[in-house]
């Protein structure tokens, strides 16, 4: 139901993996050097937005498996927010909020849900926001589909 | 200037990255296994959006250092497409487009860059767009904020 807020997930952010995430995708000094992010208005070494992106899509793909949803991807994201600095020593949690559900017109078998998630550290300050859009498998695709 | 469009990149797709990322942040089926791929409508094992998203980032930091420019983060996305599949073996592409910049009012040695990137396949089909902001270090911060 729209509304509805889930709450889950206990993410341990590891210096090893910030750096090792970063070497990789994003490799700017403040991710990846703790003099260089020092310099900057990150204070010190912190995770890349892409990375805290992928660690929340962790929790929620956990989640879906926990309700048994079958997530089919995704069309995309209309907004994320990158509110605070991720740093090594942080623990991230989610709060998932279902917005709007609808079955898909091109393809009755799938249906679109619009969710608010926030991702919170363990101070409970927000530290990312988005609003996303998941594909899902329908359980009855021969319901007509409401209006 | 706006309106200025950045063509660079060639980021090779891999099978192991493909499953390594997805294992770590997004074990759905259908980025892991063949088989439970084709029965979705990706038709194949194909890569995380977040993992697309992951080697976009890694394709524009490298192209800020090529043109010497300081990055400083980003407050966020304001829109983010998946439009079509990422498979292994694709090889990857993107066209930046600096859609405004403008001086932080809060941080005078900040800038935010407002960026519309498009990624293409090795088919020349998009894959997955952005509007992106990016703040950016200010070459003379004393100069007078443009209005």
């Amino acid at each position: 139901m729209p509304g509805t807020v889930h709450r889950f997930g206990a993410c341990k952010v590891t210096r090893e993996e910030v750096v090792e995430f970063a070497s990789k995708y994003d490799p700017q000094p403040f991710h990846l050097d703790d003099e260089a992010a020092a310099k900057t208005h990150f204070g010190r070494l912190s995770a890349s937005g892409w990375h805290t992106a992928a660690m929340t899509m962790g929790m929620l793909v956990e989640n879906m498996k926990d309700n048994r949803q079958a997530g089919l991807g995704s069309p995309g994201i209309d907004e994320l927010r990158w509110v605070r600095p991720v740093y090594p020593g942080d623990t991230l949690r989610v709060e998932n909020e279902l917005l709007s559900k609808r079955r898909s017109r091109s393809r009755p078998d799938m249906g679109i849900l619009k969710s608010a998630t926030r991702v919170y550290n363990q101070n409970d300050e927000v530290v990312m926001t988005m609003i996303s859009n998941g594909l899902v498998s329908v359980r009855d695709p021969s319901a007509p589909i409401e209006e």
